[in-house]
Formats: C-alpha cells, sequence, structure tokens
C-alpha cells in the first residue's frame, strides 16, 4: 500500500495491476526543478522510462523513496551508485524488450546489406535503382557481436537460421554460453573487427565501452569474405555513444564501410541537418528498439510486478545496483 | 563447339566457363525487330535474364536455334510452349537466387512492422518519430506463404527462427513437404487470408494466380493475434500481377492493410508519380530479388553449366518445357 509515481508513462494494464495490488499510483512528469526541491519525498516508490534523469542530486533530495523502477533495461538515466549507498534499490525489467530489439538488429542488418530505405527513397523520387543497387547477402558472412548477452544471443540464434558465422566479444561472459551458438569468442575487440565484415553492438554504455567504435577499428574489418566484396557493416541497436558517430560518417564517406545502421545516438532526437543522417548509405531508426506493442505491454507487466514484489518484501531478481546496496 | 549469344549480360566467370568449353560466345543486345527479322538464326544457343522477349513469332523465325537458357528463374519472358513444339528445351537456373530472395523477403518483413524506410524518412526530414512509429514483433504472427517452393521454404526456416507461426497454400506440393517445415496446410487461399496478419507470395505469375491478392481477401485478414492488434502485412517479392496494386493502395488507405512491401510490380520500372510507391505504409524495391553478387555469380554458372551439358548431350535437370518437347 505505497504511494507510487510514474513519470514517464507506462501501460494500463501494468497501472491497474499495481492498483490491484493496492497501491496508490500517481501518473504525472515532474520537472527537474521540482524533482530537485525534494518532490520525491512524496512517494515510496517511482517508476520511470528513460525521460525522467534520477541524477545523484535528485536521489539525495527524495527523503522517504525507497525504490526506483526502471520501465527498461537501461539505467544510464539513474545514478545507481548514489542510490546504492542511500539503501535504494534501482530494478528494472531486463527481458522484456529482448525479443523487439532482436528483430529490429535482423531488420537493420538486411536492410543495409540490400538497400531498403535507399531502395524506398529511389521509388519516391521516380528513380528505378535496379542496376545501381547490387546487394550481398547475409549467409556465409562473419557477425561480430560486441557483448553476448540475451539480445545477442537472440540475433545469434536468427543469423544463424540466416546462414551467418557468429563470432563474438564480451569479457564478462562464460565462453560456455558462446559455445552453444558455436559462436567464435574473440580475446581483444580488435581481433572481431579483424575477422569480421558485420559488427553489430550489444554492450552497456560505460566508460570502457564509450566510442568502441572508432575510426581505426572500423579500418581493420576486412570488407570481403572470399571473393565476395560485401563491404564493412555496422548496426547499432544499444546505445548511443559506443559508436563515434563523426568516424561512422568519415567511413562511410571513404569507403571504410559500406552502411551504417544506427537506432541510438549521442544526441536523441538527432540534431538538425545532422550530416550522418543524410548520408546515402546511412539509415537509422529514432531509438524505437523496444517500441513494440508487444514490449511495452510487458515492461509495464514485468516493472508492476516486480514492485509489488519489492512492497511485499519478496526476493528480486533485477537488481542492478545491488553491489553499492550491500557497500 | 557452339555459337551462343547472351543478350542480356552475364556474369564474367560463367562467359569465361562456356569458352574453355570450346564455345564461341557473343555478349550484345538484339533488338525486337532484329529478333524477328530472325537474327537468331546465326546461333545454336541464347542466354537471357528477364530483359529480351523471346515471343512464338521470334522463336519461329530463328531456324538454327537448338537452346534457349534463361539465366534465373522465371520464364515469363519466353514463349515456352512454342519453344518445346520446335524441339527448343527452355532451361532456367532455379536455384540461384533462392536465399537472395529468401533474404530480402525477411527484410522486408521486419521494414514493414518496425517502419524502417518510414523512420529513416522522418530522420532526414528532421522528424523524431518515436513516439508515432508503435510497430510490432513478428514472433508470435502468423505468416501465409502462397506457394511453398524453395524460396517459401527458405522464408519458414528463418521465421520459425523468429518465432512465427508458418501457414501455407500450395496446390502441387505434397503434405509431407510442408510438415517438415511444421506449416499448418490450408485447402484454400480464403482460408489462408483468414487466418493470417502477415501473407508472403511465393508463386509464379499464372493466368491462376493473377491477381490472387485483390481486395476481398484482404478484407479477410483478422489485423490481430490475441491482444495485439499488429495490422495486417503483405509482402511480394515473387512476380508483379500476382498482388492487385490498386486493391493494395485501397486497403492501405482504408486501413486493411497497415503496410505493403513489394519489390515486384505489374508495370516496371513503375510509372511516374504513382500513388502506392507514395503512400505513407509502403515501401518498395526495384526488382532486386536476385541482384546480389553471389546470386549473380551463380546464376551465370548454373546457366553456363546447364548449357554445356546440353551440348554435350548429358541429362538436364532444369527443362522448364519438358511437356511441350514431348508432344
Amino acid at each position: 500500500m505505497a504511494e507510487i509515481v510514474v513519470t514517464d508513462g507506462m501501460a494500463p494494464e501494468a497501472i491497474e495491476l499495481l492498483q490491484k495490488a493496492g497501491h496508490v499510483v500517481t501518473l504525472k512528469h515532474i520537472s527537474e526543478a521540482d524533482l530537485l526541491g525534494g518532490k520525491l519525498s512524496n512517494y515510496e516508490g517511482i517508476i520511470v522510462r528513460s525521460a525522467t534523469k534520477l541524477t545523484g542530486e535528485i536521489i539525495e533530495a527524495s527523503e522517504g523513496l525507497k525504490v526506483i523502477a526502471r520501465a527498461g533495461v537501461g539505467v544510464d538515466n539513474i545514478d545507481i551508485e548514489v542510490a546504492g549507498r542511500r539503501g535504494i534499490p534501482v530494478i528494472n525489467a531486463p527481458n522484456s524488450s529482448t525479443q523487439s530489439v532482436v528483430e529490429l538488429t535482423i531488420g537493420h542488418l538486411l536492410s543495409s546489406v540490400r538497400y531498403l530505405p535507399r531502395s524506398d527513397r529511389g521509388l519516391r523520387n521516380g528513380r528505378w535503382m535496379k542496376k545501381e543497387l547490387k546487394g550481398t547477402e547475409l549467409r556465409g558472412k562473419r557477425l561480430g557481436l560486441i557483448g553476448f548477452g540475451r539480445i545477442a544471443q537472440g540475433v545469434a540464434n536468427v543469423a544463424k537460421a540466416l546462414g551467418m558465422e557468429i563470432h563474438t566479444y564480451d569479457p564478462y561472459l562464460p565462453n560456455k554460453v558462446a559455445k552453444m551458438f558455436d559462436a567464435y569468442v574473440h580475446k581483444s575487440v580488435d581481433s572481431l573487427f579483424k575477422t569480421c565484415t558485420h559488427v553489430s553492438i550489444h554492450c552497456n554504455l560505460t566508460p570502457e565501452t564509450y566510442h568502441l567504435v572508432n575510426e581505426k577499428r572500423i579500418s581493420l574489418m576486412p570488407g570481403k569474405v572470399g571473393n565476395i566484396v560485401c563491404g564493412n557493416h555496422i548496426v547499432n541497436c544499444a546505445r548511443g555513444g559506443i559508436v563515434d558517430e563523426s568516424a561512422v560518417l568519415q567511413s562511410l564517406e571513404n569507403g571504410n564501410l559500406a552502411s551504417a545502421a544506427l537506432d541510438v545516438f549521442e544526441i536523441e532526437p538527432v540534431p538538425e541537418n545532422y550530416d550522418l543522417v543524410n548520408h546515402e548509405n546511412f539509415h537509422g531508426t529514432p531509438h524505437i528498439g523496444a517500441a513494440t506493442l508487444e514490449a511495452q505491454s510487458r515492461v509495464g507487466l514485468d516493472t508492476a510486478n516486480n514492485v509489488i514484489k519489492f512492497f511485499k518484501n519478496k526476493k528480486l531478481e533485477s537488481i542492478v545496483n545491488q553491489k553499492f546496496l550491500n557497500s
């Protein structure tokens, strides 16, 4: 029977679930000034998506707050360390959007090698580009997955059905998981880039992964498999900032990249007249990895169930800041 | 040691293969007037793609011609009946482009449900359409495949990895083939449309399949699975004319279709200012199903090997007009 505020929206069925469990749910956006002014002290729980930024200062100003829930995966909008030190668990819903991101990633890979958005743009401009747009197959190519968590594993599963060879770099993953997918495990990021014509990003944004995809690494990519000059292709449906966008633009211009497909950007929404999104071999989507009816329904229900468990003192599965809670 | 003319181009390695086998290869386009004037009488073999139209009249004017090879699959540009009656086998290369068409079909399906070309158009126009473009997953949806030959089977294989349920209608196929893919076999086209939210075309264009996808059938589609209102989606990477394009435009306008993705059209290239390709929920490609480096290399080699076999009097695997040859 807690007071819970939902600041970035949530599926109606999830709100209903919280209310049925006896909680009082308030749905409203709260300004940064009000957050800093201690407005959250009125609530025991807060559920956010990515719009609300819970900085350390804001969390310290929120006296009565007992739990922070992220209806989604990434928690880079929450200072999980400060929350942990104050005894506030940060919980998320890591599985809800997996399939949606997997499908978007495969869609971007196929759209890249077959020029789908560019073909369609041609048709709309009265140009029948059949001759110019000779693509390549994904079958037989080497797909390098940076990070091999749930989403990358889902991508590997479909990519294998398409006939791709799976490569991965993930310093946090036991090798046996990669072996389940017949994935070749690389010991360095550079080794993966030297081997793979297609690279897709599936790690978190951390100081360690910031600009992990840079000009030097792109220049290592082989551009062909056997006789087939398929060019090099980058997809990022993980987090903006992992890919250095100015390096991508330069590599599209000098031909080191044949295509780049991004769902996430360093600055979102992207700036006006942004050269990268106007390049003919680029295509992008506006951070829609989790933007499906299915994912949004699941994320709401998963989050609501997690919050209900918390207030019943039940064991939680996805506490993001466990290590800081214990410190 | 035959004189062979290649009128619509072919991969260099395939031409080399023919020459190494001792044949004299001439690479040139021949005008319709010259074809009608009997120009082909100078050659024992002709290799075409889809540009050269070999009508009955042209074939009858080609005295010395012994074999017609189509470097590709569809033979609707060749009068196979007249050729057969004159004892000229028409041979094709049916397997070369299978994987390329499979990959394009999956790419179109994913692009449809996640609005890839539309998202990209938004970015280029300075619009961040994250809120408007809520998509749906393919997982859990029913994919109806009209025709269940090699390409449809390849599509089914990948669609199963994506978690789709496979449905098919194919009056020429033994049920046991569909069973290998856990596909639900429909006894009528209407039954498939009543059941499936996603329909993809993988049959030939014949009088029987002309406008098989029409307004009435589209209106039968269910538009949802359980609680998820995913809308109805049509993909055609087979042949123009199987889908009634004016019915598709009308269905996009009245909402019976959430999307349509076409690689093939009734008139190619599409007419200027064609309303269908300008609809915001349409996206298309300019007949690029087989337009990959891999398919074009394979199709050339497969065709060259077939022609070489013919002139060595060896058994051929893919004679399209066998029944007319025997009559």
